[in-house]
């Protein structure tokens, strides 16, 4: 079935551009939630066309497709950040409810944008700068010193679009390509940072918003392996300025849905703790998997209650600790002999699958544990995700 | 799509015939665990129908459709009891695994059976009778006093097929539709019970068990209100004797999946405390709803893995005190307007929803709240719930 069948009692359709992990979690909720999610899929494969029953087939650039989508949603809103502008302005303009509205995800969508938006707000940010020539790339490196982080604008993620330069020519096919496309590099001074931490919060059109307690985010090669929420040891006064820059951000923006801000922690030349911004996510993140079990609202729920404007959750956690690791690919592809292990192993570990072919370093799954314990669920945590990739045997 | 999409990884599918609520609330937990549900639905709009992608429509004594659907599916499971044998039969010799089992869940279907079964284990029931006849009736009542309860062994929920009697002439029209099926009816004694409690547990085929805590059932003209997770001031050596007889009886009857044993609290000659068993249901149940928000592991979640035969999962409450109120159908059929206040009132109340049209006392949905405060708990989910029926407005 393609076309959404609508509950009755007034219950909206929601859908979501885009079939991955991050739409099929929003299905549990959903069906608690007595709403109807659509979900534009890639392929009838595609992570969420395996769970729910409308996800018609289309490609979230094919303008004709996402407007036909869209038509029989109430709410539309995204897996990803990679719908076009041009695409994103038709939806508007037919009169659909997009959540986060265009004019919001153009900072999510254009690194660019988002630091020149940012700095303009007062938000911490590493010092930065666009290039479009080898000259502009030595320039910000004798002002900021080398090495430097390179990012292509758009289309980035899981540190895809991010390299650590240290001379200029590095970039010289990178600057030719964006010489092509317009959209110029943007560079960064390498931050030297204690920790990645993570704001998570949702913000309805309505204006409420409603914050999880930060998480410090790990990262392995660029992609996140672990969340611990919240983040140890975390300075209160540092959380609640780094909190009160996400709401303000969201605020300013017009953010409708969850919003991630990724930051490092920082010592100023003081010693004392602050923070910059890194990244921005409009959309739940893989930094808040964590509250699918360790929150009263879990950050998918928070997602389609912010778009649908349905007053918001509460983000209080369960527990004193929950760990999150990422389950990513391995060599071997018949995953469920490990699954069935991990569960015996330890029945309190949370196991989150996402119907998707073992491929080596795609995120296919997560884990989470609560506890008391934070070492204890950590080591609990990261044995289970080592277990199902194959990196650990017993 | 009526033929299951199965994910890659050796994952398997789970087939449930029925579609109604507990179908429905199997599908988050299932997409969750990365198994493909499959749903015999009574309809296309069948509660689970709505959110699950394959869901063919066809009715469970249908022996050709439900042989069918089993065909696709590795394992196969119900939503209700209503399965005649001889369709459930068919099934196992087909090759199927059927969980639970025919010779196990006939104890679930026919209450006859069932006091004959747990009266020869030794667990503590009323007393009770076959009857066919309006003599068997006058003999029964004379033994155990008047009023007395009777039963149509087959078929009957939610205080449906129950009847309390003052005269055995009440009986006749039952009787006299007993005598064409040859089914008899069951009568048992009236028990004085101080409150109704529920023993929830799953098991699985290789005999590992896990047991919620004992709860509360508060009933209203036989439908059951409100669960209150765990039975408050329960004596500790009862709710140990409670546990250990669902166990015995799950182990010995060889069930697998979730097994709800109802129970009556009850004061032996010297004032102690006691019990006997209500009924059995052998599926996921109304008294283990809390447990979809306040377990590790909920209800629909461990039924999934033990027809599986996967690892249970912990059944360890997240907070002190869980209450379940289920949401009746009232007179308005427009939810949602009611719904956005609930939220809005209490964001921390989980509400969930089925997907059903309202019908006056139909359950609709259910909505949890857990916390440290019990009457707290139960004022706010007993109001969210009769907000969301129309029986306050305010």
């Amino acid at each position: 079935m393609t076309t959404p069948r609508r509950a009755p009692g007034g219950f909206p359709v929601v859908g979501i551009v885009g079939g991955g992990q991050l739409a099929r979690m929003c299905a549990g909720p959903a069906a608690e939630l007595g709403v109807t999610l659509s979900v534009l899929a890639e392929a009838p494969d595609a992570s969420a066309a395996l769970v729910v029953p409308s996800a018609p087939v289309g490609h979230h650039t094919d303008t004709d497709a996402v407007l036909r989508f869209a038509s029989a949603c109430d709410v539309v809103t995204f897996d990803h950040e990679h719908v076009p502008p041009e695409v994103l302005e038709r939806l508007v303009a037919s009169g659909v409810a997009v959540h986060p509205a265009p004019e919001a995800l153009r900072f999510a969508q254009d690194k660019l944008a988002m630091r020149e938006r940012l700095g303009g707000l007062g938000v911490p940010c590493p010092r930065w700068a666009r290039a479009d020539t080898l000259a502009d790339v030595e320039a910000f490196g004798r002002e900021v010193g080398w090495p430097l982080v390179a990012k292509t604008p758009r289309g980035g993620y899981d540190g895809r679009g991010v390299r650590v330069v240290s001379a200029a020519t590095e970039l010289a096919e990178w600057l030719e390509r964006a010489a092509t496309t317009g959209t110029g590099l943007l560079l960064e001074e390498r931050v030297d940072f204690r920790r990645e931490l993570a704001v998570l919060l949702a913000r309805s059109p309505s204006g409420q918003a409603a914050a999880w307690p930060v998480v410090e985010t790990v990262q392995t090669d660029g992609i996140c392996t672990e969340v611990l929420a919240p983040a140890p040891g975390l300075d209160p006064d540092l959380s609640a300025r780094a909190v009160e820059a996400g709401l303000r951000v969201a605020g300013e923006l017009g953010v409708t849905g969850v919003l991630a801000v990724e930051l490092f922690e920082v010592e100023d030349a003081g010693g004392a703790p602050g923070f910059v911004v890194n990244e921005l996510a409009m959309r739940p993140h893989n930094s808040g998997h964590w509250s699918m079990d360790g929150a009263v609202t879990g950050q998918f729920e928070q997602h389609l209650r912010a778009v649908l404007d349905l007053p918001l959750g509460s983000p209080r956690p369960h527990a004193p600790w929950t760990v999150m690791a990422n389950v990513l690919g391995g060599d071997y592809p018949q995953l469920y002999p490990a699954y069935r292990h991990v569960m015996a192993r330890d029945p309190e570990v949370k196991v989150h699958l996402y119907g998707k072919d073992v491929r080596p370093g795609r995120k296919i799954g997560h884990v989470n544990v609560s506890g008391g314990d934070l070492a204890d669920l950590r080591e609990r945590a990261v044995h289970a995700a080592d277990y199902l990739t194959g990196v650990v045997t017993q």
